[in-house]
């Protein structure tokens, strides 16, 4: 479909963690090798390699890798099963399904958009939602599906419902690009996939609202923007990415806004292209990103 | 005294701020012209040009500044009082005295030393005050005095009393570099100069103890340190500078101080550089730093 | 006609320069006063306080800045000319009329179009001229006029003078988004108007062709972009920006042309902003930006 | 020795390097496995997947390490050469032996003294050769010899023949600390170890003598250090490390000079403590960094 996917055909990944123990990572190449993959990258991380926690990823090219893959797992589940490790293997060449939600800032909704049409983000995109209009045109242009979900009022039941009907089994994960709405605990449990977020600060400092006018009244010299996996827990998710901006104190609130929407398209955009190409672990309340 | 002195000779600092209204720039800059005195660097600034608060700096060479200096002071007051504008003015040959306050932890304390000898800090050292030993030899091949004032159990007070003896009437600022002891309000008063301290954070995220601990706990992908003033509230006062370095998942709380102690000797160097020249304005709870 | 222009009603731009002597700060900002207007901000600089070269940017608010200009400009004229300075005034209202010339690649130029149509860069852009077609749909959905100007074989005159009458007493100046055709020095001449260009590379390092291939193979760590005033020597004329992104040995050229092409676009667009903004002074080979 | 040591005991690092092909990565792992080691890190890079080049690194755990290392080397042998593979494996605990030849500039020279106090460099300091006497107080104060080698006039031959004396079979790599003098290809043969330089700008730009002048004169807007292993060709070797800080047009030859001393020395600490664990492999004229 995209340019992308010629060049990972019969690519896999592999990603494997458990209970750090000695030899995993000759169990897992050996069995690589004997199902005649050849490893493109390995990447591999123990917090503590005396009894702490394992993690792995592998891309390992297989010729008729679709075949192939069946007895893959079987090998996989007879190996790795018994010394206690979660594993999971993907089909590179499968882009995933991301749904964008969005309110009426366009800067990040449009940055993936266009990255994605530039062929940097390994997705496919089934639709942006709303709750708002005035971005519908852009996104159509892009040849894009727009749903408008309007979510007035304090009961958000019946907008997140309709949401949900939306998704449900079209989207591999969801990315909240500046999506204006709180997500109650029933809507994730519901949706199932992972939900990324772009918080306009450098997380933890000045959660919630309105953090570039917190900035601006704590003066700080630097802002920031954090990209993390949405829990029940407002802001306090798992991070995949931050990163952050000089001001100075000749910069109101607006100013410290529109030079923070720069960092905030561009850790936003890392933190879909790394979940999205299997790179980023969630552990506790922590990420692994390889 | 050092070499900074010469290239400073005959130089003044001029800090102006109050009320902004037209009018000023010019009323401040025609009073250093008619007073002989040739502009060699000008900052200036309003938070709202109608209405707000004015900041202005100015560095000129007048020719016998010294002798000339109560004639431009009386300019001053007849000319700028009346605007009902704040005025200070330093001869710029003149170096601040300062202490530094440090405790086991030697990176912040050895690096101003270490740039004071290379002349990049504008500032006398009359001693260093340390509720540890361990760094006294060091110090001490610096040429610069070592105190120790032990400071156990949960009363300071002694302690305090005996660093103010020390300090007072000898030095204009105070720096604590990795002092690990809280300083009570009533010592704030006591020496009655501005104190600066590093917290090895990026506040307002990890106020108090052990950031490197909690900032692990968080699985940040930046770490930061910030140089502010110290007032009653700790870690709350007036920010001067701040800056990050990246970090990543495979980095401990121990592998995450080490990189932090870089940023933070570099961040507290920056904010003393820029306090013994007179650049940082303090307003309410933030600076203006020209 | 944008948002920009109703905050900036009223708001003139000062620019003076010439050999530095005392008193010019005071003779400029008392013509200020005395000509009613009210400093917004002032930015000076000089390259050697005993007779060097003096810069300043003065912005300032005059009610009827229209009808008062021509009686500023004579009072200019009368106090500036005889210290041997030069100046230049206009009024912030009224933005500045940019044309852009692209090639295949979008990225810089969808990336102008973007933050114009965002309220950030106070111009018009009377036009959109390319040697290729593909982006003419995008740049009309931004509401923006596009010109197909092929530009094949050696002989380049053809073209440019097409692209000369074009511009002629349209512009007032001219942006290279990643322009792939080298522009002669008659080109320059006709169209009489300062041309912002963006290389691809950290100049001085890899000037010409290629550099992102050129820095794979020199092995850099860091690769980057510049943007500079384009003059008759290639890649060498004054640099008002530039900045770099960290890579690393896995990233092939290809790699290092997708993360360097956001640094492109972040270094073109803070250029134009500061050119549009009168904050950029040339001198000589080199820019001062205020 | 130092407190590095204890934390690395039986600790293995092993480097593998070749023409790529199926199976390299198992066969390794396979080998560390049945060696009864257990794998702490492992980083592995191809430049193609399908008949590039091949390196890995891999950090084993081996209880006693030292009495099994024979045998090892000999598994090594048997199943690593027969695939036309390279290999190195060194015992971590074993500190590498570095020398530092320095001139007048201390500022690298003490941030390498300095960081290898605080345990933050895992090598040993046999001895400081510099062609200048002002730093060896200094130098002795750390408990670190230093040589004193003058270097005058056309003809450096005595004094190299002289250098290659002192570090003759004493030295495992020699940092050029700010060492003001070309280094003749005899030099570079008979010492046979790497030798690693800190050059003062962002290389290839500024190549040779007195890059902080001519970035002033070029008017660039970011200055640069670069490290990079020495080879015959001036500035060309492969480079290991770099970074940059901003700089502006107020900052004169000398201003960029303190500012890009702070580059340097992060730079050079960097490049050497990456030597000295193992992780910088030199390919052609390019180095893998793990």
């Amino acid at each position: 479909m995209t340019l992308h996917n010629e060049a990972l055909r019969d690519r896999a990944c592999l990603i494997v963690h458990g209970p750090d123990q000695p030899g995993i990572v000759a169990a897992v190449t050996s069995l690589i090798t004997r199902n005649k993959g050849n490893i493109i990258s390995l990447d591999q991380y123990s917090d503590d390699a005396f009894g702490g926690a394992f993690f792995q990823r592998v891309v390992f090219h297989r010729a008729d890798l679709t075949a192939s893959l069946p007895e893959i797992e079987a090998d996989l589940e007879a190996t790795l099963t018994k010394l206690g490790l979660e594993w999971e293997i993907t089909d590179q060449s499968i882009p995933k399904r991301m749904a964008i939600l969005a309110s009426t800032s366009d800067h990040c909704l449009l940055e993936l958009l266009w990255r994605h049409r530039g062929g940097e983000l390994p997705v496919t995109i089934p639709m942006v939602i709303s709750n708002h209009t005035n971005t519908a045109e852009d996104v159509r242009s892009f040849g894009v599906p727009f749903f408008h979900v309007p979510s007035q009022g304090p009961d958000k039941s019946a907008a997140e419902a309709e949401i949900v009907r939306l998704l449900a089994g079209n989207v591999d994960f969801i990315v909240l690009a500046r999506y204006m709405q709180i997500l109650s605990s029933t809507f994730l449990e519901r949706v199932g996939v992972p939900v990324i977020n772009i918080h306009h600060s450098f997380l933890p400092a000045f959660i919630g609202a309105a953090p570039y006018k917190k900035a601006k009244q704590r003066g700080v010299k630097l802002i920031g923007a954090t990209s993390h996996y949405v829990t029940e827990d407002l802001d306090e998710g798992p991070i995949i990415e931050q990163d952050v901006a000089r001001v100075d104190h000749s910069m109101d609130a607006a100013a410290l806004q529109a030079r923070g929407a720069y960092v905030e398209r561009a850790v936003l955009s890392r933190a879909v292209q790394w979940h999205a190409q299997d790179r980023v672990i969630r552990h506790g309340n922590q990420t692994i990103v390889f």
